[in-house]
């Protein structure tokens, strides 16, 4: 979980730290709705798990950070030692973890959700990870009785704390009404992609596009700067053809085309390169399983390899405008 | 000015060869409006040309196909020897020209227009070549006392014909307000990008993002598809997500998703592979003299190169995706 | 086993067919060498497998195509009904198969060696896999006191067959000595490189160098006739100077330069363009999992990958030259 | 002439400063020997001067810095002002210039070469620039009945002062006899390629190779590395094997691989970036003009233009290596 948390946690939840019988009023829980279990809380996890609890549910939490829990057990969720207990006190979970070793830990290890876990139950996962370990897990859990669906999401930790991402889903129709209106408890939207494995698919395909394209636009601001054009002109040109991307108009990596996006504030928050590394290196690994051929994909991933090697880690995706910049004195 | 033909001629205004009395009554010139020159009467520029007699202008063409000159002298224009002579016959001259070898050669040429052209002339330029080229022209024209702009296009056929072209012009603020309104009778939309050749330089810019995102976009349909998604799906979701791109949500490259674009028809019509393919090197060409990298770039470039020794050539762009697509039979 | 086997096998040891008698006797076994157990006789390990019968060594074989055992089992080779039946019968073996996923199934899976395996065995696997798979599988024999090394090899078909293999080994240096005698009867050279998993990733490391070299010789070689150059008069100069390298000089991919090489014969025979996409994938995927970036290695992998989707998957990896050649009748 | 003497110049002949008198001894003329025109004293010509002055020719110089011909002066060279008074002095001519537009200038400018060319002269490029404008200036001198060749070199400034330069070159077969004694003098290997032009496209094609086989290394050796291997161990497997090439045997950009290779000293001295950036660029330059698809040379080109823009420019080519390395606290 470290290693996203290191990345992401921008400032954790400080609200949480004040008036403690205050916001358990705030949040005192529905009597009709289902206690969840929640297992990483992680900045999108701890702000996904704030909003579930917002609607009135009650939670049983673990994060392998006890600092994580605490807050939590602050605003009246119970604290389970290990995921294997949350899965003992309730039969409705929701996984968020930073990468595949983690989830099948979660799910898999010793003490983990499908070691206690009660027929009929649904599993939640929001990881991203490859499809692959979402299938796997699915079978082990179908083996017991329970239902698996891989449920990533888009936003990031903005739309998490807004409760406005989206879910992706990949699982069985059957049990999809259910997972929806629980799933709209932490998102504005939510998409049945197929069967399990798929909304890891669809999340995947989105992010490889990001990438290519973000890439695209830096490259195409950078020449066309180098080229004498205006960086805000020349955004509008491309806003209004052919060119035209999100990377283009919403979240331009060009200072100060764009308000309120992380190029104006030194690419400082958003969606970190080591994300973008790890999405795009699942999508290299799909595409290879699948023997699908993505030259661009594959040299977007390179890189964003290459920024995590040279000292980019920890900046917004967009920083590919400033690594592909001049900078003679850089070395 | 073959290559481009060849690509571009769809349907060559068959409407033109019908009733010319009935045209020439349409197109009566108005008596205030100036004469215009213009310079190449491919598929482009014969949409282009027509226009402007819709609007009340009179002409004097030129082209190297007497068949293409011929259609405008049954409307009333004065067909021209060569492009010195229409230059000798009137100073505002529209020039729409496959590349820039021939771009030269009207402009610089033994007969070209600065051999006839008289002072004050206005040339606009609406080829897409190198704005180095442009530069050069520009100075030429400057020691003859004419001005040279660059207007290149965006929108393809349907928008020359439909006279919704957008323009983006490169030269000087003072002639521009003259430049704006004759440039409207051929568009729906004209922006100064700044001095002379920055016009080009944000054609060849939004070309280039527009070629990686196809790809990108082509990429991605295609790894959605091997994981097993539905392809109009896939696009709602990246649509609606930070993936969405021109190529995704108006020109999708999978056939079925977009009614109404290439991929539905074969990829028959549209922007040829051989014009993005000539456009992202005019790109490679500005990056490399400007040291810019540019990774996606250049290798878009290499792929649609790849695609034209493969019989590509007269697809639409978006045949990327049949490109990339499993076909192990091909060969 | 199957996929590689229909690339490689081009003519399956005929010799073997004639006099049985005459070849068991040439083939006598000597009194004082260990009886190896041999699973996997394709075109690689078949030849493989016959140099130790030369040797002397009698075998214990197995295969899951029975025409494959038959002609080891005229040679006087037992056969064994599965691969824990080899190890239930002989603690030498040596496993020579197609990928990761055929090597668990025989290590690992319900009649795999490790259910047969006797203390002290030494386990040589020449397979080219992941190394992570290696070093999984070196823990399991180690549980039950065998030692398994990587032995990948360089030098194909025709090494294999006349005994003149690379071996890079990868294990602990203390069982080096016999493991060394071992595959000395297979090949002419053998190196450690490492502990275990390391033999592949010197493998690994080779073949992707070979990947990137080979395609850069057939885009210099490809560029250079089109500039108009005598293709042996470059290869020579090449060879002469800093752009050399053994695809250039030994295994040039253009028809005529050199003598006896796969692109002199329609590409047929040699390192096939799928084999070739493997090895390429198992360096992305070593080069994902350690974080390193390696654009050329990931663009050799996109290029084979899209040779394998245009129906050159069964020709010599050479025929990159001619996949990059024009050929616009070709779709 | 300045960005390429900015970074090659390692020493500048110090041997040269002390006793004018020995050195004009040593140095004195062979009366049968042709006057040169050397035009180029940078840090390659300068070196090859030398060599002619020490074979017993006169020289005629040329160079825009004063303190690079007062070094031949004192050697007994006549200074002449312009290149187009070094043409009206001499008829053999050696050119070594840094790039295509100093080359322009010192042959077609105002006081250009074929400004003062004499009928029958032989005039010598060994610059290296793009083939079209060596074809382009071999026609301006034969319409003054003077011959053009291009001969660009291979070796870089050792060779160049040890007379072990490879010459490639490209000019009429009628001429070459004359021109290969010449160039003897200056090196140990001349190539007649083919007409004009040629003599370009060979160098262009060996360093386009070239650096996909340096960079190709680099990957290779990191990966290797950081899958455990030892950096000697894993050079001597790649030489021994498919995946030897000159950047890894003679020049590996490991430090501590080979000895006495600018890896080992800090990426000093050697081939710079820079210079490799520009071969590079005419690779692609060329590439693009014969419709030739160069992918892994365009990635070549994208990457040294990468280590240009991040401080590499100085540094020999195999820096490359440290380029792809970590570097977490680069930024």
């Amino acid at each position: 979980m470290t290693s996203s948390k290191s990345i992401l946690r921008l400032g954790r939840l400080p609200i949480l730290c004040k008036n403690n019988n205050a916001i358990r009023r705030q949040y005192s829980s529905s009597p009709g709705l289902k206690t969840i279990g929640f297992i990483g809380l992680g900045n999108m996890g701890a702000n996904m798990a704030h909003n579930l609890i917002k609607k009135g549910h009650n939670l049983v939490v673990y994060d392998i950070q006890s600092a994580a829990t605490s807050q939590f057990e602050k605003l009246g969720a119970k604290v389970a030692p290990t995921p294997g207990d949350v899965a003992a006190q309730t039969d409705r979970i929701v996984t968020m973890l930073p990468a595949s070793a983690h989830v099948k830990n979660a799910y898999l290890g010793a003490n983990g959700i499908l070691q206690g876990v009660k027929k009929g139950s649904l599993l939640l996962d929001s990881s991203t990870i490859d499809p692959d370990t979402s299938k796997y897990i699915a079978g082990e859990a179908s083996a017991k009785n329970a239902t698996y669906l891989d449920c990533p999401v888009s936003g990031g930790v903005g739309a998490a704390k807004a409760g406005t991402l989206t879910f992706m889903v990949g699982g069985p129709q059957k049990e999809y009404a259910e997972v929806e209106v629980l799933l709209r408890a932490m998102g504005a939207k939510v998409v049945l992609c197929g069967g399990v494995g798929s909304g890891q698919a669809a999340k995947i395909c989105n992010n490889m596009l990001l990438g290519i394209s973000m890439i695209g636009t830096a490259e195409t601001m950078n020449l066309g700067i180098k080229m004498g054009l205006d960086p805000k002109l020349l955004a509008s040109i491309l806003n209004s053809s052919s060119g035209r991307c999100w990377s283009s108009e919403i979240y331009n990596p060009v200072p100060g085309v764009v308000d309120g996006v992380p190029s104006g504030n030194d690419y400082k928050g958003g969606f970190g390169v080591a994300l973008m590394t790890k999405d795009l290196g699942l999508a290299q690994n799909a595409a290879s399983g699948s023997g699908t051929a993505t030259p661009l994909g594959a040299l977007a991933y390179q890189l964003y390899q290459m920024m995590c090697s040279q000292g980019y880690k920890g900046k917004d995706f967009s920083a590919i405008f400033q690594f592909l910049q001049d900078n003679e004195n850089h070395n």
